[in-house]
């Protein structure tokens, strides 16, 4: 059963459900609304009652602790964190006009969203809890049960030690029960997730239930086999690729609209999750990347947020329309990608054809 | 008739309506939910066909224009802005704790909220209508119907013409009828106000039908005779006095809450809005400003948009907490403040008592 206001997305698929909004809609406002944020699940959306809901908190700790809800609300000051929530496999279906498609969730553009997450900080939380000596991985994983390899386990991710202690505005990872002012919905990890800004989605887990502090990354089938860029299916490959932590440098079309004898173009352009990245440039071209124009960036830079840019050209002539986004870290987007066979951090140059342009235009 | 979702909020004045929200719901997320904004209105909300509705510009400009707002929609390509919006009448009620109650709505400290805005850039509708040679001000009229000083009135604002022609993200003036991604209701200026970061709330006008171009600023009422900061009811001395422009330097505590040992404090902190300003530290103190200590900021820094604070001390023998801020531009808040007869721009340190310190504690 989806929440009503969820129902509205496009289904990507139906079981578990994957859904993201159409792409005009994600950005007519800096902050993604509740309801046009994307759903990314990977076994049935599990509804979870409040009162009987526990955290647990084990491994390499002085004091293995289990909160209820409400005891995380009272033992940490409650904090606001402004976030980019983005799939690793956002514009994955992108890989098929290249001639090979990509398994897993047939994404368009729209598997991201800026939202406003309210909970309590990760890093005073560890704190709390006393962190040993040696730990150099946070595992985190939810009461959800993933089917179709083997028995059903739950989702799980984990992220270094340093970046679960960053204490710095817009870099903390947070343990969250809201989301922009409301409590999480069921779609959303209702009634706890965690927040890793700059990370994947995949290092955000929903539901969550159970912190582990180790020497280790976590052993759970999404961290070692699935969140990782191969470019084959051996075993060996899959077990030498790092897990996908950051987020990569992107950008895209949302929208084309055409007015009077020119075109209205719209997207998002999202800097690597490097600490202290921002978006430092836009750029569209008509000739398909021999010519580039500006775009004009309408918002203000965030941490770890997108930011979202517009540009008016005239329409004479113009077939397609492509982005390219540049970061204050010096990363650019490539023109051309090579294929990877799960299908992740596609970041080439984003191109849209001009609806009606036509052959011979 | 005052929408759902707003009836919430704590009335201050029933005819014309100005409500606020309970000061800790405030803070408990960076961005403000439509439900939680304060409402100023100075005449009765009007509720207007949007079929009907047109924005006139008028006034030194080449081409006068009418636009409904379709035809606004469809000519300027589509922006959204991150601003604090603030009443410049926010935490009035104070002065009477100085032992002169200043007239005018009783603000507490919740006359303050963030929003994401959605609209057209004013400085490109201008460039379109061609401003003249010798403009130095843009006028914005409302479709309410002030009351009580001769014949009912619109509401009326005027902006310098340099600060109307901003274009950098985060400064941009924006005629606005979207507000965190759906349409304004009523009560916030359906459909159709300006907003103008950096600047206070009645600069911002709800329900904006024209525009006009001009040398002077606005003969307004509200211009003229109420924003402004005066020391006595002479004519002269509003006849003489700028009005009030920029939102001031300011800092309020929302929350104080006690557990174990220890008082949980919240609040916000805004920069003066200065071009390029934000908030640099917030420090508390729980001897009335003899000795200080850092507040946490735990939202990044933006331009024109607030900061939220929290801090965690120990409770014994604290009866009051008071907050400064200091902000990038060198603006710091005063320990006290003289009083102005209409109570704007309160900005000294806010102090609140700790529930249950007792007088012995």
């Amino acid at each position: 059963m989806i929440s009503a206001d969820i129902k509205r997305l496009i289904t990507r698929q139906a079981t578990p459900y994957n859904a993201e909004p159409p792409a005009p809609e994600l950005t007519s406002q800096w902050l993604t609304p509740t309801r046009s944020l994307y759903v990314r699940s990977h076994g049935k959306i599990p509804r979870i009652d409040e009162k009987s809901f526990r955290l647990n908190i084990s491994g390499l700790v002085e004091r293995p602790v289990t909160f209820s809800l409400p005891e995380l609300q009272e033992r940490f000051p409650a904090t606001s964190t402004l976030a980019t929530m983005v799939c690793a496999g956002n514009r994955r279906n992108e890989f098929a006009l290249g001639g090979r498609k990509a398994p897993g969730v047939p994404w368009d553009v729209g598997a991201i969203g800026t939202c406003d997450w309210q909970g309590v900080s990760l890093a005073q939380v560890l704190k709390h809890c006393g962190v040993q000596a040696g730990t150099k991985h946070i595992w985190f994983e939810g009461l959800d049960a993933v089917e179709g390899h083997g028995d059903p386990f739950p989702f799980g991710a984990s992220i270094p030690l340093e970046k679960a202690m960053q204490e710095q505005p817009g870099e903390e990872t947070l343990l969250a029960w809201g989301m922009n002012g409301d409590p999480l919905l069921p779609e959303h990890g209702f009634p706890l997730r965690n927040v890793v800004p700059g990370y994947i989605g995949a290092r955000s887990v929903k539901w969550l239930a159970k912190i582990v502090v180790s020497d280790k990354p976590s052993p759970n089938f999404f961290v070692q086999d699935v969140y990782k860029v191969v470019y084959d299916d051996k075993p060996e490959s899959t077990a030498n690729a790092t897990p996908i932590m950051e987020f990569i440098l992107n950008s895209a079309i949302t929208e084309i609209r055409r007015f009077d004898n020119n075109l209205r173009i719209r997207g998002f352009a999202l800097a690597q999750g490097s600490l202290g990245n921002a978006i430092e440039r836009v750029e569209i071209s008509t000739d398909r990347g021999k010519n580039w124009l500006p775009a004009r960036i309408i918002t203000a830079p965030g941490k770890n947020t997108w930011s979202l840019w517009s540009a008016t050209i005239p329409a004479e002539g113009v077939k397609t329309v492509t982005v390219r986004a540049f970061d204050r870290a010096g990363n650019s987007q490539p023109e051309s990608q090579k294929f990877n066979i799960k299908g992740y951090q596609l970041n080439s140059w984003h191109t849209l054809p001009v609806a009606g342009a036509g052959q011979g235009a």
